[in-house]
């Protein structure tokens, strides 16, 4: 493809976007196709000749679309948001523009100095602790993913027990410590890193908080140390995904610093809420204890995904996990030791200019206008919120700190199974209906529904017509 | 961003790219800056207010770029190509655009459904076994690095001694088997799954071809097992990154099967050139022998990063190895067993809609097209190779069976060392001069030069110059 074809296909392709997103409301929020339907609407063997891009972009419209679960419509409540922005989306096109490779600073400086920038530039919205920051011996780094970020902290922690993992692999019995409503990359990290599930203690939760209880974390790690084990990890989580519950990092902190246990703090989706004042408070407890933390900027800041900011208090112990240099990778930057070759902390040794599309976020909107945006999406959740713990229909599970709303409906006639299976009916049906998404959880047995607010399409109105499309379901004959 | 803001800020990114690659020649090929130049430029704070899109587009031009190392020049003979093309990077476009997750085949049904026709596609185009398909009991997925696709072997290799790694993690001594040539990233999947890097064997290589020795290796194997060892997985690789040289993949298969161990075959650069008949012979042994196999689109195959696919015989002890279902994941597509969920198949949760740039490329070049850029590429490294061939200052390491030349000045009158740095020296004066890129490699002690063809843009032209350009450095006085 020519420049000159680029130019042209990459303007139909800007404007088909534009429609997208000016036209997405047209779209059911959740796909209704069937398994193998978009499959079989597509050919079984490649072409032989090359087609036209407006080929692509006529199948993307007929064939895919309607495959398409549309994540950034105003209405999609399920999971936690995943943001795009035009920015963000922008940012992403120079990166795959320039296609560059990051995995060393002499491969391309400017990917890993404005990384560099961009993550201390982070650290400073969210009032991250000073020796985050790269110049001193932590730094940030951007992963795919908070799963790969707590597998990366894992091999960290596991070779700070001074075990050297990274040389004689996993000898002795290695312990991590999650809650019941840790994310479940904390024990997937643990089957990959070979510490294995059943070395993960699920530690005690308060019932009226969702959090972890640090004495019994405690309890737990004297006994495994008793029985001979090692306890290597806590992960504390700032906003649960099951119900944005948040961990006492302070006192998980305490205990781990005692025993002298890496404490990893997920706040993939919470975390960013520290760019406003009001939500400070979720960092209590990270600048004296963490080692590793933890935020996606690709779910409540406008970054489209991949970019999940891992931040480490001593970046050596993961280096030391990391770094292999064959030959084919040496070069004078590399050995003089002025540069931060970011391959050394992270899973791939590849890396895009992941950096760009965050800059350009930051830059777009400011930090004001990060503000406003999670303020804008907390504000409607707490309104949300407001209609369901008013509305006898319904139980609202209280705190609603950030932007993610748990409830149920009361269905005071049925039991506690018929009424999860009531309750996840219901789901489906409005998931069905195309007009809203949303997903579930499970907390002491009872099916709760979450709806997540965070798109920069959501405005109210689409939040009271969620309430309304539920509140009717609910009267619905069953 | 508003729809209408995209469309016209989107255009001028179009337009920017396609400038860059119609006066991509007038940058130097690699950058020249220093540690922290480009960092010292940009602001240390980030911006409280919004800034218009054009200000981070006058960044990238005047900032950024002098720290950009251009990857997509004609002249870029250094490490192994990752091309970007027009249709990769429009592809690439509107997966930022539309923002889905593919982590499970109900968060976007269409995600899922397109990769897995792709990646069957282009088991066809590169003649792969059928049992790589996914209608059968393997099948394929994208990584984001043949680096992630070698961990996902190892733990799925891991999985089926039986062990039961993932739940007991690593309690008896798993043995991994390379060569001196194999990538490090096998050495570093070995270190991340907890086995351990003095647990990866160095198999002998031929003198001659550089290839694994299957005799050595069945030796190796025996002495681990003799030693109360689990012999685990072998990677055998078609197309080293040193110098591509190929290991013998049927002959070290029939020892691995003997011994029930896992064959992993990384063909991440060149296994694409089977796309050509004339490469084919590159799969001898896959279908009969290996376990999993990966070859990299990003690299040869006019696909922008992060593209790479990692086909399995049987997917079952990956999945094993990697599911890990939470309630608030859990759904009725997932239960009913009929699709697949390719979180299951990959190191993070949350994927991109990567199939759309594969997809993109294929259609847009089609079948015919990619065999010419394969062949038109590999012709001229050949030419190149017949230049230093016929030029007695030279010295070639034959064969070259792809589109790397591995070559080195003979510098008779200096010794073994000396001619090592005089080399070295001669390297870095030609990148300085910023008009051609190559990296090095080291065999049998001596430093040869890495001259890889790879992106469409580069003409005979180009290759020509590189060598002129190199051969005059030669004659220069030292």
């Amino acid at each position: 493809m020519s420049p000159e074809e680029f130019r042209a296909a990459g303007k139909q392709v800007v404007d088909w976007i534009a429609d997208y997103y000016a036209g997405i409301e047209r779209h059911p929020v959740r796909s209704r196709a069937e398994p193998g339907e978009i499959r079989a609407q597509l050919p079984a063997h490649p072409p032989e000749r090359g087609e036209p891009f407006a080929e692509v972009l006529g199948d993307l419209e007929e064939v895919l679309l309607p495959g398409v679960t549309h994540w950034q419509h105003p209405s999609f409540f399920a999971y936690f948001p995943a943001n795009a922005s035009g920015p963000a989306i922008l940012g992403d096109l120079l990166s795959s523009g320039l296609g560059v490779q990051g995995m060393l600073w002499a491969t391309s400086p400017a990917c890993t100095e404005l990384e560099t920038v961009v993550v201390d530039w982070l650290a400073e919205l969210l009032g991250l602790p000073e020796h985050f920051r790269t110049d001193a011996a932590g730094g940030g780094v951007i992963q795919d993913s908070a799963s790969s970020a707590a597998l990366v902290a894992c091999l960290a922690a596991l070779q700070r027990t001074g075990a050297d993992v990274a040389r004689r692999g996993i000898t002795g019995r290695h312990v991590l410590y999650v809650s019941a409503h840790t994310h479940s990359s904390v024990a997937r990290a643990a089957r990959m890193a070979g510490v294995g599930a059943d070395n993960v203690r699920v530690v005690d939760t308060d019932p009226a908080t969702l959090a972890m209880d640090p004495r019994h974390l405690d309890e737990l790690m004297a006994a495994d140390l008793a029985d001979g084990a090692v306890p290597t990890m806590v992960c504390a989580t700032a906003g649960t995904t099951s119900t944005t519950a948040v961990d006492p990092v302070r006192a998980i902190g305490e205990v781990a610093r005692a025993r002298g246990v890496w404490l990893h703090v997920d706040a993939a989706y919470a975390g960013v809420a520290a760019v406003c004042p009001e939500f400070r408070w979720i960092n209590d407890g990270v600048a004296e204890f963490a080692d590793s933390y933890c935020t996606n900027p690709h779910k409540w800041l406008l970054t489209n995904f991949d970019c999940s900011v891992l931040w480490l208090a001593d970046r050596a112990p993961m280096v030391e996990a990391l770094s292999v240099l064959p030959e084919y990778l040496r070069n004078e930057a590399t050995e003089s030791g002025e540069v931060i070759d970011y391959r050394d902390w992270q899973i791939p040794l590849g890396r895009r200019f992941r950096a760009l599309k965050l800059w350009s976020v930051v830059r777009w909107y400011g930090a004001g206008g990060l503000r406003e945006h999670v303020r804008g999406t907390a504000r409607l959740a707490r309104e949300f919120a407001g209609r369901v713990r008013e509305d006898p229909r319904f139980e609202l599970l209280e705190p609603v700190p950030f932007a993610l709303v748990c409830f149920r409906p009361r269905f005071p006639e049925l039991g506690v199974e018929e009424a999860n299976e009531r309750t996840l009916r219901l789901m489906g049906e409005l998931n069905d209906s195309g007009e809203l998404y949303l997903t579930h959880t499970k907390v002491d047995g009872r099916v709760l529904l979450r709806l997540a607010v965070g798109s920069p399409q959501t405005r109210r109105e689409h939040v009271e017509a969620a309430f309304a499309r539920i509140r009717e379901r609910v009267d619905a004959p069953a």
